[in-house]
């Protein structure tokens, strides 16, 4: 990241928040984190990126909030998985206005990524209340259908407390 | 913008949007364009940004559909401005749910930025209705009310028919 100027202390909100998410490489980890993915050679292995790209970017939404990095046993050896914090949960209402946008605006064959309400099995955005059925939307309710990931359906991956 | 690596035929939506919008200036300049900024020596006063850079985000945004240029008289002199596309009005969402995220999850003393329905004076979020009162919002009847251009309200832009 090679940007010089900082949005992080401006007095607009979109402004401070493009200061964060305003990277594609960054969107893209946060899609694949809010989809479960925890692990950097996961991150890497799903997205293609290169090593060092993906460690700033990583530091980036730790260092920003959005994401955690916790310990993990693996065989002998004690190893860090990064996990959604609630701001990074919180973004999912940015993906899913860039994922609408894209759908309708951008050129491409493939299906829409839909966020279904588990428990009635309808689309709906996110927000405090399902669009189809009306009751109240957890996060552990919801799921992406139609993704980069599967095309069946992908939990969207809870915060951690 | 230095990026080698597009995302412009990529199978998900949330990756074909970032392409376009996962980029601060490009953010700014359609957020001031939303309010109804359409001068490129506008663009350049309110944002205090590089003629260069400036040059090479308008038109990325004219290649991608977002804004449009348009011939206007100056004096005896023919310019351009940058209007808003249906498909730049359409990122509305994008730049709502950035904007709440950063009021959520980024630090400052700032008041937030609020999407006001005019006909009934609430607070909403983009869709088909005002979540106040109801009623299908129009775009001619959102403004935005604490925002970075002004204390009181700014009318959104309409895109050109």
């Amino acid at each position: 990241m090679s940007r010089r100027i900082t949005w992080a202390d401006a007095a607009c909100p979109i402004a401070r928040a493009a200061d964060v998410l305003g990277e594609p490489w960054t969107l893209l980890i946060l899609r694949n984190a809010t989809a479960g993915t925890t692990r950097f050679e996961d991150f890497r292995a799903q997205l293609g990126i290169a090593d060092n790209v993906l460690t700033t970017r990583l530091a980036k939404l730790v260092d920003r909030g959005l994401l955690t990095k916790l310990p993990y046993r693996d065989g002998g050896r004690t190893r860090h998985e990064y996990r959604l914090t609630q701001a990074g949960s919180d973004a999912l209402p940015v993906l899913h206005a860039l994922g609408t946008w894209g759908h309708n605006h951008t050129a491409s064959d493939a299906e829409p990524t839909t966020l279904i309400h588990t428990r009635c099995d309808q689309a709906t955005a996110p927000g405090a209340k399902c669009d189809a059925c009306g009751k109240p939307l957890a996060r552990g309710d919801l799921a992406w259908r139609g993704s980069w990931l599967s095309d069946g359906e992908v939990p969207l991956a809870e915060p951690v407390a």
